[in-house]
C-alpha cells in the first residue's frame, strides 16, 4: 500500500546514499571533528552568508529541540510554542523532562504573533510563575502554513525588545525554503532568529539536522551539551557527508522542490474534483477534506493521517509528498479518487 | 596518518552498507515500526534464545545509557559503576543529568566484584544517602578485560539477593563474544542480566545499539522513554537493516573476530619485540608500554590515545583494532617500531 | 492597612504558639524521628479511621507537591490539573522542573470532571506524548469552590477504572472540613484519594503540611524523595508539635470554621448592599464584583487582590479571610463599603 | 538520655522565641517580602560591610545548596566537593536530583586547597566529561576543621583564575566565627567567596539559613529558582524574625561562643582523663578516642554518633554541643567517663 503518511518513509535521496557510498572507507576522527563535516559547516555558513555561526549536526529532531532549549534557559524559564508546535503536542514531554515549562498559545493556523506572544509575557510577571525566555516556531508549521518575512521580522522584532530567544524548528525547511510562497532565504533566517535548525530527516536524508546557533552569548559549551543530551554521534561523519551532499549543489532546494510540486499537483487535481482543502497548502503536506465514505475506499489503498473533523459528514485528511512522490503515485491517487467520486455520484 | 584511536573512524562494513543500499527503496513506517526492526528483533531474540525479551534500537551508546537507567530507577535510585566506567567519566554526565547520582568503584581492572558493590550497598543505609538500584558493568570493560561466567554470575547472584538489577553496556559486545577467552554466549546475557546492549557502532554498523530488557518488570512503556529522551529515530529502519545484516547471518561475531585477531598479532608482535603489556588482552583494545621516545616517534606517524603514566619514562598507550584494521597495518606498525626501536638501542 | 490578601498573613493561632512554647527545652530526635511527629502522625491517622495510611509532614504546598508528584510518576508521566491549579499556574513550574509536564484542563469553576479528564486521556493515546498518570485537584479548588461528595467519588471510580493518581491539594483543608456546604470529612478524603495534604500554613501554623498516602504502592520510600527534595526539616518537630496542637482537640476544624464565618459574613453584608459576588462562596475565600472606583477606593484602607475583570466597568476582587480576621474587621470594612457606595449614588 | 548526637535537638534560644511571640499578631506581606525580612536583611549587609549583597532566607541547609547550585549553574557544569561533603554523602543525591554530578576530592580532614582542585580541573578537559564550575566548601567542615584566611584567600584566587564560582556552606558558621582559631569575619566571607550561607537550623533558630550573594552576576532572578525549589515560604516572616533576633545584637556569635566553649570544655575534660582526639578542635564537635567497652558504657547514658574505627580495639566517636549544652550535662558525662575509667583500669 502506498504511503502518504509522511516524509520519512524512504531510505535516502540516491546522491545522499551515494556519497555515504563513496566515503564509506576513508578514516576519520569520531564525534563530529572529521573533515566532511567541517566541511559541511562551511557550505552552511556560506549559503547563510555569514562566517559568525556556529553550525552543529544532531541526529533528529526531538534531539535537537531539546539540546537547544535545555542549553539555552535557566531553570525557571520557560518555552512559549504554539499549542500545535511539535515540542508541546508530539515529543513526549521532552522539553519539560530537561526542567522547562512549555506555555502554549492558542493558534488556528500553527503560527504565532507578537500579539499572542506578548499575553503570555504580560500575564506571566512575578516569581510564582515560570518566566517566558524562549519563542518557538516552525517553519513550515506542523500543519504546513508559512511564516512571511514581514510575520517573521514582526516576531523577532518583538522577541528583541523583549529579551526573548527567538528558536525555529525547521525539520521541513527544504519545503519551506523551495515553496512558489516563500519570500524567506537562508540568509534571513540567519538574520530573524537566534538558532534554526535545517531538516535533514524529512528531506532526503537518512536522518540528522544541521543546527545553526546566529546570536553569539548562546554559542559556549554547546558540544558539552550535545554529548550531555546523547546527541554527540560516534560516526559524526554520517551527519557531515549528508549535509555536505545536501548543501554542495542545489540537492536540498531540488528535494524541497519536489515534494512541493508533487504535493501542488495532488491538492490541484483534488480541487478539480470538486473536494475542498481545508486552507490552500504551498508545501508539501496537503490537507484535503472529504466525505467518510471516500476516506474510508482511499484507505483500502493508501496510508495517510486523519487530520480533523469537520461540520457534517466530512473529516480532513493530511497527505505528505516527499521528493520519492513520483508522477504516477500521484496519477494513481487521482485515478483512484476520481472512480470513487463517480461511484458515490451514482 | 593511519588511526589505532579507535573502532568508529570508519564508515560501516560493507555488507551492512549493501543492505542500507538493497533496502532504500522501500516504503517502510517510521519509529521503529518497520519490517526490517521487527525481522531484527525476531533475529536477536532466536540467537539469545528467547521470546520473552523485548528489543530496542537506539542510535548511541549515551542515549542507551541514559534512557535505560532513567526509565529503569526512581528519583532516590542510585547507579554503582567503576570509576572508570563510561557513564562516570565519559558522557558528560549524561545519567547526572536524569537526576541519578552514579556512585564510583575504584577498580583497578574496571570489573566489579560482588565485595566491592555490598560496601557501597552496606554504606548506603538510609534516607539521608541515595538508595544504590542499579549495577553498571560494560563487557568487554572500558580497558579492554572481560567478565568471565563465574564473575559475571556472582554479580547475579548478589544483584538478585539485594534487588539490584544489573545492567550491561556492550559497546563492544562483538569483540566479547568472539574472544578467545570467551565463555559467555548471547543466551548468558540475557540470563545473567536484567538488561544489556548489543553494541553496533564500534562493532561495524554506522551506527546504532541493540537494547535488550530480560527483566519482565522493567518491559513496561520502554518507547515512551526513548521518545521523551530523543532517542526513536523517524527512519528507525536504518537501525533494523544494519542489525538484521549483522546477525542474519555470522557477521557480527565475524567483525568482533576480526577485530580481536588484528589487536591479538598487534599485541604479540609488540611483545616479541620486547616491550610489555599493562596487561595481557583478549579483546580488540592493547595497551603496550613505551618509553616517552618511542611513543614520540610512533606518534609521527600513527593517531593513538596516551593512556597513562607507568614507572620512570615510560607511558602506557592504547591501539584500537577493528575489522577495518588490515593486515598491511599491522605490519607497517610493526615495521615502523622495530626502526625506532633498533634506533633507540645504537 | 488591613490585608484581605490572603489566609497567611499572621503568625500562628495562640494555641499553636503555646505548644511550641512549651515543647521548646525537650531534646528529640531530628528529621522528624520525634515523638512530638510520631504523636501528631497517629492523632490523624485516628481521625481519618485508619492506621494502614503513612502520614509525612512537610514545610509548604509547592514543596509537598513537587515531592509526592516526582516520588509517584515515572518520567514519561504527566499531570492532568485544572487550568486554575496550583501547581500549573503559581508554583514556577516546579513539578515541570521535575520533569513532568501539567497538562491544562479548562475549567469554568476550578473543579474537574470525569468527562473533561476523560478528553485528556483519550488524546494521549501512543508514546509520541505523554501518559497522563496522576489527576491534581484542590479542595477548596484555587477559587474557592468546593467537590461534594458525588463529586469526588465519581472521580475516585474514573481514576481507579483507568489506573490514574488521585491527589489532593488540602492547603486549605481547614475551610473544606468546617463549610456549611460540606459532605466529605476526612475519613471520605482518605477512602477517596490515592494521597492528600491537610494544609497548616494556611490554616493556623506557621508553615507545614500533613501528607496522607493512603494507596500502599505509593508508600515505599517516601523519605528519600523528601531528603532529596530538601523536604526534610532537621527540626522536624516543629512540623510534629503544630499538628499535634491542630488535632488533638478539634483546633483544626476550629479554625476552618472561623475563617468560613467570617467570610459568610462579609459575604452576606456585600450582597445586602446590593453587589454582585461571581459565586456564592462556602469557604473562606469570596469573590465580590464591585465597579472600578469602589475597588479603587476601597484600596486606599485594604490589601486584597484584583481577580479577574467583568463586564462593562466591573472586576472581581478576592477577599480571604482567617481565624485572626475578627469581627471588627469586617465591620470596618462593611462601614468602608457602605460610605464609598452612598458617595458613589449621589 | 541526654544527647550529644547533634545541634539541632532542641527548639530555639529563647530571645529567638521571644521573638516570635512578639511578631505573631502583626499582620504582613508573604513570601519573604515583609518589614522584618527587609531589616534582618538590612542588619547582615551592614555586619557584613556591604549594601551591595543579596540577602535571601531558606528553610534548609539541603534546600539551600541545592537552590543554589541549580540556579548558578547551567546543565553540563559540575560542582567540586569534598569526598566527605555534606552535598556529596548526606543529602540523596539532591544535587544530582537537579542535573549536576558532584566531583569528589579526597580529602585526610575535611578541607580542599587549590592543588586538589587543580588536578580535577585539568583532568576534566573536553566535552566528553563535566565541567567543573563550582567549589563547595563547609565552614566549619563536616569534621569540625576550619579554613584559616591564608587557605581560604589560596582557594578564592584559584577560583577566580579558573572561573570557578566559589560557595560556601555555613551551616555551622556560628560556631567558626566565636572560634578561638577564627581569623575570619562575616567581611572576609563576602570578599573571598561569591556567595555563603549563615546557618540558623545549628546555631539556635528553629530553622532557617540566609544565605548571601556576593557576586553581581548570581543574582539575577534568584527568587524564581527558590520558588520553583518550594523554598520560598508562605510565612516567610518566620526566617526574617529570627535572624533579625540572630543579628539585632550580638546572639548568632553568642550562640557559637556558647557551643564551642562546652565542646571545648570536654575536650579538654576528655585529655585530661587520658584519651586521645582524632584532631584537636576548634568548633563545636569533638571526636575523642576511646576503647570499645568505653563506649559501649557511654551509650548506656548518652546519645552520640560513632564515627570512624581506629587502629586496635579504639573507635572516634562524635560530641556535638550546642548553645543549650550547659555545664552540668558536661560535668555529669565527665563523671560519667571518669568511673568507666576507673572501672575498666582495675
Amino acid at each position: 500500500m502506498y504511503s502518504f503518511r509522511n516524509d520519512y518513509s524512504d531510505g535516502a535521496h540516491p546522491e545522499i546514499l551515494k556519497a555515504i557510498i563513496e566515503s564509506n572507507d576513508i578514516q576519520t576522527e569520531g564525534y563530529g571533528e572529521d573533515q566532511f563535516t567541517a566541511e559541511a559547516a562551511d557550505l552552511i555558513k556560506k549559503k547563510t552568508g555569514s562566517d559568525d555561526i556556529d553550525i552543529h549536526f544532531l541526529a533528529g529532531g526531538t534531539l535537537t529541540n531539546q539540546t537547544v532549549i535545555s542549553a539555552f534557559l535557566r531553570p525557571h524559564e520557560a518555552v512559549i510554542s504554539a499549542g500545535t508546535g511539535h515540542i508541546y503536542v508530539h515529543e513526549t514531554g521532552a522539553i519539560e523532562s530537561t526542567g522547562h515549562k512549555v506555555l502554549p498559545v492558542d493558534s488556528k493556523n500553527g503560527k504565532l504573533t507578537p500579539l499572542q506572544i506578548d499575553e503570555v509575557v504580560t500575564e506571566h510577571h512575578f516569581e510564582h510563575m515560570v518566566k517566558p525566555a524562549l519563542v518557538y516556531i516552525s517553519q513550515p508549521t506542523e500543519i504546513g502554513t508559512l511564516y512571511s518575512k514581514d510575520e517573521l521580522t514582526a516576531l523577532r522584532n518583538y522577541c528583541s525588545s523583549h529579551n526573548l530567544i527567538l528558536y525555529i524548528d525547521g525539520a521541513r525547511m527544504a519545503s519551506a525554503l523551495a515553496s512558489e510562497a516563500a519570500d524567506l532565504y537562508l540568509p534571513d533566517y540567519r538574520l530573524l532568529s537566534d538558532a534554526f535548525y535545517i531538516g535533514g530527516t524529512k528531506c532526503g536524508a537518512l536522518f540528522g539536522e544541521a543546527l545553526v546557533i546566529c546570536n553569539d552569548s548562546l554559542k559556549k559549551d554547546f558540544r558539552y551539551h550535545m554529548k550531555q543530551k546523547g546527541a554527540l554521534l560516534a560516526k559524526g561523519r554520517m551527519l557531515g557527508v549528508q549535509f555536505l551532499s545536501l548543501f554542495a549543489g542545489n540537492l536540498y532546494h531540488k528535494i524541497g522542490s519536489l515534494a512541493n510540486t508533487a504535493a501542488g499537483k495532488l491538492q490541484e487535481e483534488i480541487l478539480a474534483l470538486g473536494y475542498d482543502v481545508q486552507f490552500h497548502s504551498h508545501t508539501n503536506q496537503i490537507f484535503p477534506v472529504f466525505p467518510e465514505q471516500v476516506i474510508a475506499e482511499l484507505e483500502e489503498n493508501y496510508l495517510f493521517y486523519r487530520w480533523a473533523k469537520e461540520s457534517g459528514d466530512n473529516s480532513v485528511i493530511r497527505l505528505v509528498c516527499s521528493w520519492s512522490t513520483k508522477d504516477k503515485f500521484i496519477d494513481e491517487f487521482v485515478d483512484n479518487l476520481k472512480r470513487i467520486t463517480q461511484r458515490q455520484q451514482h
